[in-house]
């Protein structure tokens, strides 16, 4: 049983019960590991519940697949300040999973964890492939929109907006990669090498951007780990 | 069955055999639905004969990472030039997939499928986790190694060359797993960013990389995904 998601959530419906027990049990097993029965356990459910509202396994993890999608993109929402400089830390942070409201959840790591479990799937199933593809594909454009929005205003540098951005979430990929499935933290250097990034080839040489930079934003995340 | 794989090797004994056979049953099925049984079908090998070398399916997963991570390492065993701008940019290119030696082989993107399906069990298993953190660490090692002799021979700029070399391979780790789990192949703008990278932060203005720079290096790769 994971401790620190149990604690925040209430599930509203059977079908949202299931998605949590699936959570669970996907945390405690892996994929590898994962049956019906496992996350009937998790969830005090019975067998019959889960097949009346899903066919089978892969009809169950699918759905899964977008409820933690869907869990996972409220972290990148960041609504906008109206100052790029602002929205780009704040966005790139919360993929991190090192923004103050991120790292504020004990269970930061360990959901990082279930979607790199759940996007590995994607290697041997198309449908875990589209699907990922596609949600990628709205964070690019969330962080393209930024990007954009800073050189109009004159704040950012005249750089390709939209390669900028893959270039960088694709750096917070393999951060999350590397958080998950090595036993030490890379991110605390791997953000100080992308915000000397965003210093010298975003951001406008004249600005000041250390009151964005959250220079304390590994403390807690070490401790959540 | 993987006819890419299978055409280049010969086992030398039977336990090769064992890994050659486990290296298709992991890329036809996925960790998830990997057994003793369908490795024993894709190599027409009895299953006594696994349990005559292995306890069982850990003890033989685990062998198979050693073998899968000694194979994956041959690829980043790049002979020094003597020529630092050479090197890092071969290295990248050979992690990356994008070597001209590695786009030969028409596998290269299948065995970095089964490398993130390894990986990702780490997840769960901190065996796998110590074993997948020593070996990317020794990554970070031969790449520090390469930008430290550029720093010394003058012709690469003064930059803390573990950090940068790790930054560097953040972003491998995110092009792999990106092209591991989407439907496309986001390197070519990836590499775009990071030859960018190098040229500007790395490398002395007054150097000329072009003749390095593999600019061909995503046609065979495309053609082989």
């Amino acid at each position: 049983m994971s401790d620190g998601t149990a604690s925040n959530r209430e599930p509203a419906n059977t079908r949202e019960a299931i998605m949590y027990a699936t959570y669970d049990a996907l945390h405690e097993h892996g994929y590898a590991g994962l049956s019906i029965s496992r996350i009937a356990d998790e969830g005090d459910l019975s067998k019959s519940t889960f097949y009346h509202h899903f066919d089978d396994k892969e009809d169950l993890l699918l759905s899964f697949a977008d409820f933690t999608i869907a869990q996972f993109g409220r972290g990148f929402e960041v609504e906008s300040t109206g100052d790029p400089v602002e929205d780009l830390y704040a966005f790139l942070n919360f993929a991190l999973g090192t923004h103050p409201i991120a790292r504020d959840r004990p269970d930061s790591v360990e959901r990082m964890g279930v979607w790199i479990e759940l996007r590995s799937q994607a290697i041997h199933d198309p449908a875990f492939a589209e699907k990922f593809t596609e949600t990628t594909e709205k964070y690019v454009e969330n962080l393209t929109d930024i990007i954009a929005a800073g050189i109009e205003q004159g704040v950012f540098e005249d750089v390709e907006a939209e390669k900028t951005a893959r270039f960088l979430l694709t750096t917070v990929d393999g951060a999350i990669l590397e958080l998950t499935t090595r036993t030490d933290d890379t991110r605390p250097v791997v953000w100080e090498k992308m915000d000397e990034y965003i210093r010298t080839h975003i951001v406008r040489d004249e600005l000041d951007v250390d009151e964005y930079a959250f220079d304390d934003n590994f403390e807690s995340a070490d401790d959540a780990a």
